[in-house]
């Protein structure tokens, strides 16, 4: 695993001559695990656990602090592990010593005050999305751990509704979900999962409430996913709990099912990320639904659940083969509750096929 | 509970004016959270569920997108919320209409290209710690959550080896802590367990390995903590499993528990947090172990795991009453493993108690 690390590494090292870049310094923690396996997580969003910087001269360095070294020596050479005291001195230390040239460095991803104090009298230029540009493409052991990550998710979705039961709170589900999906040798939830009973599901990112309950005839709205062999699921369903169902939540699923197909029909190679998202509001202007529909219709998942490409309206990307997305169209009416219905789908060399 | 939120805005909105700023955009999660009880995580760490604007006119601000408006108008008047669409550009429109004057933020939590946009034009100021200056002492709410989430650790801790067999994997054992906390109401991990056997525990920051199991006569470090009403609890034992304690680990243990205990003796008001670590390094330095104590003595625990004060080397704060901190002295070595003990203690009048 370590040559595939070093590999990625190279693939980085060409786009430096090409960008003009002597380094490039990597912070974002799913960037850095992708190019070396540490860390997949920062401790918290201000706690940095290591960066990395890849240098065209092929010497790569390792930087981080003393709660890591021991982590750090089983995938790095030793040699070019730097463990910092002062985070921020230490680094800017050694970029000064040894840098002669342009680092390139995450300017979505460095705070202001890191970047200030960073860069005084060094050459840095901003450079976003180099790696996550190389991340959207799925290499096969991706895709085959994405396809683990998926078939564990409807595994989730086949048993789920055997636990539904009236009394049970949005709370307890999610526990049961999350419980169901470590049981099988998933590392962790991939996102908070989102359980949304009747007007909660209006939520998109409901946060699971111990006070509401499943009761007879009530629409529960789950949003679940799981880490598994490192990489994220992301599925949602809506299913209806009792022996009638609303037609208005018979219609809305029907609206966000068919508009969901077809975005589906169109993905291929070459087409327009935002034509999805397009396709998706055009079944619900059929209705005079539109308005319901307030968010993206996917993105992309892999190590993070949210990475390019956006199926979005703004998204000027062409879609490629083995780029892995997710399709979930949605309903939302505050006074109602809500609906969404998702699949993740791999694109393919003449289409594209859900997982 | 909206009150006490607004309570603390308007403790905000007087540093305000010592600071001379007309507003500040807070962004940091657990900030935005203390303030107005939304969202207390982003999505992930480079994708905001929403900032917080606060004005010297009285008129806060909360920005976020169409996902979180059902959540945002539960805690918030409809009339000051502003849904995004273009999180950037749409801050940016609000603040250059409508703030005339200097505006702080958070640039230590900012991105510097979020910064670079946003503040074209505007009067921007570097703000950080203001909230977190605030949260460092806690109020009487916070306290009785902050023991109600210590209890439930202590619980588990006292269940814990009740568990231990031989065969039982570092990721079983978390998998069963972490049910053990949820099930007793904690909503979260407040960070990953750390569970780590033999030279694992050498590892500070372990992540816990399907592959290593407990065997008889062996160390077991665990450190672990869950989010409880809100708040962090974070407590490390570590434990010898079998019937024959290798007399390198009693001694260990014991250097371990003296250098915490000699540490929690001196904390009191009007203390250097310098002083805290010192003690601890001056008991292992008696016994000539001191390089072994690699990180530093502790840290305040609320909102976040790791928050200030620090008691570190560097930190030249002196210690007041409520302040709640970690003391966890440990000693790592390579080649054997690693002990580390770790208690919550509260800073009280006159002394500290162990929470």
């Amino acid at each position: 695993m370590k040559s595939s690390y070093l590999k990625r590494r190279e693939k980085v090292r060409q786009k430096l001559t090409e960008e003009k870049l002597d380094a490039l310094l990597v912070s974002y923690p799913t960037n850095r695990f992708y190019l070396s396996g540490f860390e997949l997580h920062d401790g918290q969003c201000n706690e940095s656990s290591g960066h990395i910087l890849i240098q065209k001269n092929g010497k790569d360095i390792l930087f981080t602090d003393s709660r890591f070294y021991e982590a750090a020596k089983s995938l790095w050479d030793k040699e070019n592990i730097i463990i910092y005291s002062n985070q921020l001195e230490d680094i800017r230390a050694f970029l000064k010593d040894t840098v002669h040239g342009k680092i390139g460095f995450e300017s979505k991803i460095i705070s202001h005050h890191f970047y200030e104090h960073l860069s005084q009298g060094m050459n840095f230029e901003p450079c976003n999305g180099l790696i996550e540009e190389l991340r959207v493409i799925k290499d096969e052991t991706e895709i085959q751990a994405l396809k683990d990550s998926v078939a564990l998710n409807h595994q989730l979705f086949a048993w789920l509704p055997s636990i539904f039961e009236t009394g049970k709170s949005e709370t307890d589900l999610a526990l049961e979900i999350e419980f169901f999906f470590r049981k099988h040798g998933a590392t962790e939830n991939s996102f908070p999962p989102i359980v949304a009973i009747n007007k909660h599901a209006a939520r998109p990112h409901h946060i699971p409430d111990p006070n509401t309950k499943l009761i007879e005839n009530c629409h529960i709205l789950i949003d679940v996913g799981a880490r598994y062999h490192g990489y994220c699921s992301d599925q949602t369903r809506t299913f209806w709990f009792g022996k009638t169902i609303d037609p208005r939540f018979q219609s809305m699923l029907e609206q966000v099912q068919e508009a969901q197909q077809e975005a589906i029909k169109i993905l291929a190679p070459g087409v327009l990320c935002s034509e999805a998202h397009l396709t998706a509001c055009k079944i619900f202007e059929k209705y005079g639904v539109e308005k319901a529909f307030t968010h993206s219709l996917g993105h992309g998942v892999g190590l993070d659940t949210h990475e390019e490409p956006r199926l979005s309206l703004r998204s000027k990307r062409l879609l490629q083969p083995n780029m892995i997305v997710t399709v979930e169209p949605g309903l939302y009416y505050g006074d109602y509750g809500g609906i969404r219905w998702e699949y993740m789908v791999r694109i393919t060399e003449d289409g594209c096929e859900v997982l």
